[in-house]
């Protein structure tokens, strides 16, 4: 009983020891990675390649295949062991090119208005759509006018992103519906097309595009938005009488499934080769940018991941994928893809860490997995206190790596600072030069990081 | 004894319910100017003004003027009881327009380089300097070269931000030595003429000028600094012998003082009128940019502080001053003129509060007082969870308020997120179109919060 007795206290009494002793080598080592990623990071370099040698990658796009082919070859150049494409069918929406669109005054007159189709939208007759303007704010404001109100009309879906909304993602979940649901909710009252306001936190000239889905029980509309600036005139416009007509024409069409890939890069593990650690963001992007915070940082950051290993000489003991999926936007073909075939090799998925929310300065990561996992996942929260990192938060993952819950897969979303991602999220203003290259590396470092701790210590 | 025993006991029970029934009332008035200034905040448009009609305030330049009249009028608009000029003599150094520079290559030709003076530094002769350059990487490397390897030469600092330091200012601490004394040390030596590095943490084409202080003991020499990409070619040019001399004029000097002014907007306290909470930034910039980040943006924070108060009707038990203080950047003759008179005036300086980090995201405040005062700080560090602002930290304060400090005052600066800073700190892209509205009004709202707590609850 003595002996018993001590040995639980040499158990209490080792084991803060012990974890003081791994604290210290888990905080060097990723004080390592984030100083090696903030002075030899790639990432910004292959996020410029990916956005002006590559450009727009809407899935089954030309420019989409090409970046198959450029991240593959930054994953080789990154040191993987491994590096394979995985099939996928995708989707294959097109815009064309024959967009335009007039606002008809009531003084006779007509202006250009720069609207957008709406991802996966169907295209209007030749001709075009022509209706007046029915102005809503929000869907119980639709049902209240129902068919008398809407039938014949286009419905113009004004709903701006809640300002107030700290975190940015909260808005765009809201106001979202409206870009999702918005041309079906219309269709049911008889409406002939649909304008909706840009899902932007700020007042600007650019109109963010996005997906909308067609509920199949009624007619499918064509679908643009405007810009928050355009819509607070046509707002105006319409409260003072002065607009008579819209019209707009889009060429968008979706066209048959086309192969496409996931691109995967692998570390192989040592000690455990069969527990896999995926690292991903999403390869295919909006047309109407070059994808820069959407997702090319997530892209690039997560190859950073295996070139800061390879680059450190650190041999991981678990193994290490960084994955480029393809068609989060319209389709979330490859996250499925991957999940399925995840499902079927016969490996232990441990964990998958996302980065989809753009390359801005980190505040910390979000987690879903069991609670012990949890409390492992917090354990590890004063680790990234020094990078700005430590808000660990229940909860979160991201679209790609979602479909391999599951499988019981723990998943992480990487969380940047949110401020200015809704500035240009979908929009012509998601390019190269809206990205900083110091957020963007220091991102990399602390998802390198927790990849890291993972691959060491298991989940 | 027992009824002491009781009330010891009812103060044990009562104190957290005091304090948990102050918490909400708290979170609640921080929610409301949170939200007030997100949806309504006047700060963007103000600094757009601030920047785009009045542009570059060094001290005694018609800018600056400009903005004293300018911020006087915004603080008047903002609902200040009371608005005042309160005077100081500022230097008065002026760039003049005959800045010129050329690196002469071993070939035979030359290439004009961008290189702009230091702030304070003296104008070279009329012909301007020419000389050998002699690239150094210290102080530590200059002193080995001594007066035989730099006399009649150009010292050419290259030190470069160390881009490892997560908290970029300390990087900028340790580089801004030798903008600071590095003329003065190459002057020991007998050097000619000192080119800098700028202190900037990206790589590009912007020269970030800033101010250098010349020790009395040594000559005075002419100091430039050219971009980091420049710096980078030069350095990479002397090492394979393609640099013969290089020349450069600059046309800068020191005029006699002017007489310029803090900008002073109160809201008086209604219980406490003589207890005065001062929260601010620097009107002044550098010539070569809009000061937007570098301080602008500390300026309608602060302005939008007192805006806030106005527009919810808080009416603050203590006295709150919105001040733009003049001449940070060559001189700190604002900050020095409002400790004296903050001195004579017989009121109680409790609290002073300064923005000038840039208007980023907010991360929290550093704060310096008492043992007792900073317990109280931190007791509402979790106010400012919600808003991405709980990074609390013992020390801080800002170089404008700093000369508060012998009068007891307790002294906070606010913390935003300093990752891009450091890119346009000091240059010509200093620019409005660099602050994202959301950052800076999100900074402008927690600093308010900060402001109403200390004006509720004392300090």
């Amino acid at each position: 009983m003595k002996s018993f007795q001590l040995l639980l206290l040499a158990l209490i009494v080792w084991a803060p020891l012990v974890s003081l002793q791994g604290q210290p080598s888990d905080s060097v080592a990723i004080r390592r990675i984030a100083e090696e990623v903030l002075r030899h990071g790639r990432a910004y370099e292959n996020l410029r390649i990916l956005c002006k040698q590559v450009g727009p990658r809407l899935s089954g796009s030309p420019g989409a295949e090409r970046a198959v082919q450029e991240t593959a070859r930054m994953l080789q150049e990154a040191g993987a062991d491994t590096v394979w494409l995985q099939p996928c069918q995708v989707p294959h929406w097109v815009r064309g090119t024959g967009e335009s669109s007039y606002v008809y005054l009531a003084s006779g007159r007509r202006r250009p208005l720069q609207a957008v189709a709406l991802g996966n939208s169907v295209g209007t007759p030749a001709k075009g759509v022509r209706g007046q303007v029915v102005e809503v704010r929000d869907f119980a404001e639709l049902d209240r006018l129902g068919r008398p109100g809407v039938a014949g009309r286009i419905v113009f879906y004004n709903y701006p992103m809640d300002p107030t909304q700290v975190q940015t993602f909260r808005a765009y979940g809201q106001a979202g519906a409206y870009r999702g649901n918005g041309p079906s909710m219309a269709a049911k009252y008889g409406a002939v097309g649909v304008v909706i306001r840009s899902l932007a936190s700020n007042v600007d000239a650019y109109p963010h595009t996005g997906s909308t889905r067609y509920n199949d029980s009624f007619p499918k509309l064509p679908a643009v938005t405007i810009s928050t600036r355009d819509a607070e005139q046509l707002s105006a416009e319409l409260r003072s009488g002065q607009v008579r007509e819209l019209w707009f024409r889009t060429t968008a069409e979706m066209l048959p499934d086309v192969t496409s890939y996931n691109v995967v890069g692998e570390i192989r593990g040592t000690d455990f080769p069969d527990e896999v650690i995926t690292v991903g963001g999403h390869l295919d992007s909006w047309d109407l940018g070059e994808g820069a915070h959407d997702d090319g940082a997530g892209c690039v950051q997560s190859i950073e991941v295996l070139r800061v290993m390879k680059a450190l000489g650190i041999r991981p003991r678990r193994t290490i994928r960084a994955v480029m999926f393809m068609n989060e936007e319209n389709g979330l073909r490859g996250g499925l893809a991957y999940a399925e075939a995840a499902k079927k090799d016969g490996k232990k998925h441990l964990f998958a860490l996302e980065s989809d929310a753009g390359g801005f300065t980190p505040r910390g990561f979000g987690f879903s997995g069991t609670p012990a996992q949890y409390q492992q996942f917090l354990s590890w929260r004063s680790l990234f206190q020094p990078y700005g990192a430590s808000e660990f938060v229940n909860g979160g993952g991201g679209a790609d790596i979602g479909p391999m819950r599951p499988l019981g897969t723990a998943l992480s979303g990487f969380t940047p600072d949110s401020q200015r991602y809704f500035d240009v999220h979908h929009a012509a203003s998601d390019v190269f030069e809206a990205v900083s290259p110091r957020e963007l590396h220091l991102g990399a470092g602390v998802m390198a990081g927790l990849v890291y701790l993972v691959s060491q210590h298991g989940l």
